[in-house]
């Protein structure tokens, strides 16, 4: 089992009753909750908070062994891996849950000038370098220096854009009204910009539209229909021919597979696998979430969403049982057939939309469906505590308190 | 005001009901809580738990103006400073504060290769480190190497010394017994290193023998009376001749005043004060806490403990306000006495020593009074809210549950 995010982490979970040896490697030592990445990214949450040991998660799963490690290269013909360290790792069935990365398309001065939310370290890297830009406003004279650094353009407009603009709108308002008095809460700009004609593309169109409203009426700047052309240390210029001076570029305009690097074989783009997530051309080894390439019975590719993965590694568990003989016993395995549990994304306090099929759902009514949602796939008992009385603390003081500047670089 | 910790902050507590203005510089933007350092670098409290933004200090005192900087220079006749970024601040009176830093005296091999426990960053890194340790242990096939990686020296059997390696013999024990089917928890080695006779050599003997016997009881080697002659990065060398190879060597042995790089004037080592903290040769500027050599009525110089700091800092701030005269009415200013409040060290659970004047408590008592005393220092409601329930939490489920590698560097 190569990552363990929800992929990875459900396939894992399916086979740990098992008379079968999980090996599980990922490059760290938790699974990350990843929806919650810009609530980290905006001080509401602390690391800890959406991020949970494997070892803690299959402590009483003696045939789960974690490894920290990054893989390098498969070599399906000799049926093992090799890690970047350089060690060898045979398995028998290979699972590769390994996820996706920023796709900077290329670009090396969005790689080098953008910053990201994929990773937990990104979320801190994020949210130090943004209050740092509050600092650094409060203390310089110069205006024009002043406004960029209290600007914050968010490139991309899909649910991880929409949430993090929101709740960097939310923090802005909290912190300048209260706890700068150098700075006018009006003087600060966040700008969403987004290439497609409207925000959430994915989503129905009444809720793109709800979501930019929204926005919108909370002071966010909303530019669909509008590419980057290019990002320099301090601007970012659009096809339109505008420029926006700003101190921070947020990316969350596109993602790739994060698959380990081999020469030849099936591994370009998301990787293509057939009905039971077996990878074409490498029987015997799966690929499920964002690295693989599901065709389903509607002719659509899987989305890059969680539902998917954790159904994958659910699916392929089974697969894999049944391949060795010690599957449940019963009816025959069914065929992988998605369940489409919907999309969801917060725009703020009080504020969300959501889509279940044909059911959609926006305003409060969303925002506590999308409470509910998330805290009943948070991992970990204590986690979830933690999580909901941190957001119930801060709903009624209206607080983002993890404000610190922190960094652990080694 | 330059420096935010417990004088800092007293003082500028101390002063912000009345008509003055404050300007309050630091390198950080928050104030930390460093007694509890220790429990951060040991996976048991969050880092916002201990940290505390200084805007939120003063959200609601206009007349306290926070500004992160470091200071490079001081220039007293000019009565004014630079900051490293190069803004000149004049002021009225200024009042060093600035606490204090690792000494390694000189060594630049124990600055590379050992690992302090003085900043939220050091704490941090110190988490990371050990956690990758146990990671790396439970890798390698190489026995030497991984007796290597489970074998943390702590050079330092001060308070902090001895807290931190009480709290770490007890993450290597919950988490090897239960998470690290690789390893067997007999396997680590804690060893603490005192170049003095006994440990807490500040304290009562009897209190040093209570925390070796208790360290020794709980699986912690102690060695009192040795030098570190060498370090390496894979060894540490004694001055007994023996030598103990180690993959983490933690610096408590010294710290020295952390003062601005002022090329003449009375900054040398701690800073000369008088009996009202003003600095000798520099009227109106005051020293006050770690950075300064306040000689007491028993004529013995301030300890470098949290309350003197706190003490110096309100009487600065009385002495500030007399001067300007506008001070509180009534009584003239008493000289300044130090209020010994004791000292006290955890040794882990149940386990604790204190010592208030010829009183000293010792094992479970000592323990909850240490406990009560750190909440009731602790700035902040919600971190003190959130410190008691994590510590009742963990003292019943007997867990560490920050084990996260996260790095955020920029």
């Amino acid at each position: 089992m190569v990552g363990g995010g929800f992929g990875g982490l459900a396939c894992a979970r399916a086979l740990q009753a098992w008379p079968v040896s999980v090996h599980l490697i990922d490059s760290h030592n938790y699974h990350l909750f990843t929806p919650l990445l810009y609530q980290v990214a905006t001080g509401l949450l602390n690391p800890s908070d959406i991020a949970y040991p494997f070892r803690t998660c299959f402590r009483g799963s003696p045939n789960v062994r974690f490894q920290q490690a990054r893989v390098a290269t498969v070599d399906e013909s000799a049926k093992h891996l090799v890690t970047e360290a350089g060690e060898t790792i045979s398995y028998d069935y290979l699972v590769l849950a390994t996820g996706s990365t920023n796709n900077y398309f290329g670009d090396p001065a969005l790689a080098a000038f953008t910053l990201g939310m994929k990773t937990l370290e990104e979320a801190l890297r994020l949210r130090n370098h943004v209050l740092n830009c509050l600092e650094q406003a409060a203390q310089t004279t110069d205006e024009a220096e002043r406004r960029r650094q209290l600007t914050f353009v968010v490139i991309g407009g899909g649910p991880t854009g929409v949430e993090y603009a929101g709740a960097l709108g939310e923090l802005l308002q909290l912190v300048l009204g209260t706890e700068f008095p150098e700075l006018d809460v009006h003087w600060a700009r966040v700008v969403v910009v987004e290439g497609q004609d409207r925000l959430l593309h994915t989503m129905k169109p009444r809720l793109g539209r709800y979501a930019a409203k929204t926005l919108q009426r909370r002071g966010i700047e909303v530019r669909a229909g509008v590419m980057v052309s290019r990002v320099t240390p301090d601007t970012v210029e659009l096809s339109d021919g505008n420029a926006i001076p700003t101190a921070t570029v947020v990316w969350s305009a596109g993602v790739k597979p994060d698959l380990p690097r081999n020469s030849a074989g099936p591994m370009k783009g998301r990787i293509t696998v057939d009905g039971d997530f077996r990878i074409v051309g490498w029987p015997g080894s799966f690929a499920i979430g964002d690295g693989a390439a599901f065709t389903g019975s509607d002719g659509e590719i899987l989305p890059m969403l969680s539902a998917p993965a954790m159904q994958g590694g659910r699916h392929v568990a089974r697969v894999i049982l049944d391949d060795i003989g010690i599957g449940p016993p019963g009816e025959p395995r069914a065929p992988f057939r998605y369940i489409d549990k919907g999309t969801m994304a917060t725009i703020g306090r009080n504020a969300a939309v959501g889509q279940i099929k044909r059911f959609q759902m926006t305003g409060f009514i969303g925002w506590v469906a999308w409470l509910a949602v998330h805290l009943y796939y948070l991992a970990g008992f204590r986690n979830r505590l933690v999580v909901l009385s941190t957001w119930g603390f801060n709903y009624l003081h209206r607080d983002r308190p993890i404000r610190i500047i922190a960094r652990a670089d080694e």
